[in-house]
């Protein structure tokens, strides 16, 4: 079981993997370099602990422990236990959800393991916002996406914030990233599966009809300023549309994925 | 058109409307007292004044005056022309897009008047984030829902989060507010709408089901955190759910909510 370890100075250096979290730049070079990630609150910490992440510690304030009594009992990790002013003053805001833990992240699986099985795959071009690649993982881990493929600028599942409103989901879906991105859906296509483009290009057709009938189906989906780069649009197999009503923009990239997985889950 | 006032003073009480946008509790109050909302960003500004509400006044940058021309013709208010630094010490934040806009809230239409002609309509219980109720717009636009009724607790779509998030399609589908929370479900079948709960509900059934064959459709969708109250699930008359894998919680409202008005929209 974890070893409480009570803190009260803020300078302590066992809280290192803890400080600054809401600086963006600091915390990605900092969880780099040391091959970690944060989870935050209980329910994804108990997430992150059972998914098999070796343990680096866990923070929280008194109050906590009982409720994740349990999660403690799985670890040998220290647990910090530190007042609530402190944690805010050392991780730089007010920690809603209680605790947070410091994993080590794992080397990422091969796409061929990640494909094994999978019928309905979600590949994510560049969606460099946190919060978009979170609600993505969870409404395609919640509406039947088998597998999930990250394009090599696509913002990392594993930090804080996209663990936190993928609610966990990121340890149960399984996904890695891809090492190269101009031949991506070609490698699919090969693979046997039929890659589907959402974009507004002027020759897409309505999604449910893109998918009806097929068996392996790579859904592809853009990023959020700019959509889908003109190489992938043109190396989908087919070029798909959400039809939308006249006069608006378009959907955001998280509310279309989620209509998209339910459609090409659904297909038949 | 537009006059242009040049400000250098922080303090200056021409500003009052654009102080600590960050602070909600202090702008809810400011707002509701003097019957005002923000818009934010060029595109949304534009979209508020094409709407119709009366400006009371515009705040930019000056790099930002000549793409607005076409929204400073059409008004007479002040637009005050200030520094981005100073823009920020008055808002509380770096205003990102640019411009900022002060508008008059109208009295909001009667449900009579929302609901004429209305086959699809969406009703929010208690969605009390303003980004949520955004998103829930935007997607409820695009997709084809003809009218949005709000219950009396849920969150404000012209607070200036929401109309961002909404990318102001608050200004384009018809809204209001519901005075009555009890009955308001009822009042809808009355009126001849079938009103479909989205609930988890053991006995729900799957959402494409319960909406085959049916005319006048009220989708009803509850809060983030509880989802709807007992009153609204057992007097809607039917109780949907979205079909979802093993093991996972749930869609958040703002996916759930796009994928429902998907298939309401299309239902045949």
């Amino acid at each position: 079981m974890a070893h409480l370890v009570e803190i009260s100075d803020p300078a302590d250096p066992r809280l290192a993997d803890y400080r600054d979290l809401r600086d963006v730049e600091l915390r990605k070079s900092l969880e780099a370099e040391h091959g970690l990630f944060l989870a935050e609150g209980e329910k994804v910490v108990r997430r992150a602990v059972e998914s098999g992440h070796p343990v680096r510690s866990l923070l929280m304030a008194p109050r906590w422990l009982d409720g994740l009594a349990d999660v403690l009992d799985r670890t040998e990790a220290p647990c910090y236990v530190v007042s609530e002013d402190l944690a805010e003053e050392v991780t730089g805001f007010h920690v809603h959800r209680g605790a947070l833990a410091s994993l080590e992240r794992r080397p990422l699986p091969s796409v061929d393991e990640v494909l094994a099985g999978a019928r309905t795959v979600l590949v994510l071009e560049d969606v460099i916002d946190h919060t978009n690649v979170g609600a993505i993982l969870r409404s395609g881990a919640a509406l039947g996406v088998d597998a999930v493929l990250l394009a090599p600028r696509c913002a990392d599942p594993l930090y804080r914030r996209a663990i936190k409103v993928a609610m966990g989901a990121v340890f149960q879906l399984p996904w890695t990233r891809l090492t190269e991105w101009y031949d991506a859906l070609p490698d699919l296509s090969a693979r046997g599966f039929t890659t589907v483009a959402l974009t507004l290009a002027p020759d897409a057709r309505p999604i449910e009809e893109c998918v009806a009938g097929l068996d392996k189906v790579a859904l592809v989906l853009g990023s959020e300023g700019h959509g889908l780069s003109q190489r992938w649009q043109q190396a989908a197999d087919r070029r798909a549309i959400i039809p939308m009503s006249a006069g608006v923009d378009s959907l955001n990239v998280a509310a279309s994925s989620a209509v998209a997985c339910y459609v090409v889950a659904r297909r038949s």
